[in-house]
């Protein structure tokens, strides 16, 4: 019989459902930008992150006082502290707090993952120390990657490929779905050189006429972190 | 100005109306086994093929007299004259003949896009005669992946990959979507042996599991079809 694990990807939150309820864990992946906002926020000593799906439980936190994120399409949304930059979460005045983030992909598909035994936040930032505990818990794996706008992305799809692969690698994972076959493929191909891989990626060419080329690269650039978050209570703290 | 048109991929049925109405040709694929057989039917004379999304409406054709094929999960319904193997539909029986046909993931891909300006049916085994004529018609393109039980396959994808491939190098086309990207790079790396490609892949072994080992090989050995299935009245009639 065999009996190593799985670890399969769910290309968008939309197909969650086909996949929900057998897998222990889920990570949940925005790579451009949410989770590496998030992965970036503990680096820096931030306390908690509230990830909240609409703008209205946003506008509820920031009346109560809390810092809030807030994205859509991009951009900042008006009235909020900050969006999704990375660099936003690594000021001093973010030490030490609760920090409340709502974004157009990446915390739908917390908000929608939210019932799992465990929810953890990956990024290509966290891959190695990600992978590295994943592979210690003897637990079925789902990669649920964000997308954009309810379709598939090439960035989310290689960060999952790349957590495929490296848990296939220690003998104790097995994938069976497609989509996790595809996803390996494509973090295959990707893997020495991400951001010229992503050159002509739909949501990359998106983010650059933003002028966020900083942010680009950031994101891309794999293993500057060694932060796990994971939702407690509905909120993410740094395992 | 940028004045190509596009093709692009729709990965699951379940995704296409994020992408409807903005296409003017869709292209339904389901190459393990609904539209790979559709086109060996009309290799082989059949007059037109009739699909239909559910069993109720295949079995009331079947008491109108008509030849019914039904699939489900790869198995021929109990009832039915036969599945979807593209073997059945080269009998002299079925020359000239209205046949109707239904199964789990192809002809509802089929029913869902055909709403659409122009509905045709994509397999490997018609991949250059349907290029070369996509190629003429000057309009944007979309091509439906089937998939299997709402969710990403491989072997579809590769197919959608290599459509995409050819009418972006004509010149013509572009593709914006990371989806599009994504299956062209599997379809780049598949292209050479898309059956060794495609040996892990789950449809695939599922199928091996139901001994079409032929079935397979027919399916993933690409141009032994010159026929442009598409949809008129409900109908699919040979181009």
């Amino acid at each position: 019989m065999d009996t190593r694990k799985h670890v399969e990807v769910c290309f968008t939150p939309g197909e969650y459902e086909y996949f929900k309820d057998e897998y222990e864990i889920v990570v949940v992946i925005d790579v451009l930008r949410a989770t590496s906002a998030i992965c970036a926020a503990f680096d820096n000593g931030v306390k908690s992150i509230i990830p909240v799906a609409t703008l209205e439980e946003a506008r509820e936190y920031q009346k109560k006082g809390y810092l809030v994120g807030a994205e859509r399409k991009g951009e900042i949304v008006e009235g909020f502290d900050f969006g999704n930059s990375p660099y936003s979460y690594m000021k001093e005045e973010l030490k030490g707090k609760d920090v409340v983030l709502s974004t157009t992909n990446g915390t739908k598909a917390l908000s929608i993952a939210k019932e799992a035994e465990n929810v953890v936040v990956g990024s290509l930032l966290n891959l190695d120390v990600l992978c590295e505990w994943l592979a210690k818990q003897n637990k079925n794996i789902l990669c649920l990657c964000s997308g954009w706008q309810d379709k598939f992305n090439l960035e989310d799809t290689i960060c999952a490929g790349g957590i495929s692969e490296y848990l296939i690698n220690t003998g104790d994972f097995t994938s069976d779905e497609d989509s996790s076959i595809a996803a390996k493929y494509l973090y295959l191909s990707a893997r020495d050189n991400p951001l010229g891989y992503l050159k002509s990626s739909s949501h990359r060419r998106r983010l650059k006429n933003l002028n966020l080329n900083e942010d680009l690269k950031y994101c891309l650039t794999p293993n500057s972190s060694n932060s796990i978050p994971i939702l407690k209570d509905g909120k993410l703290v740094k395992l």
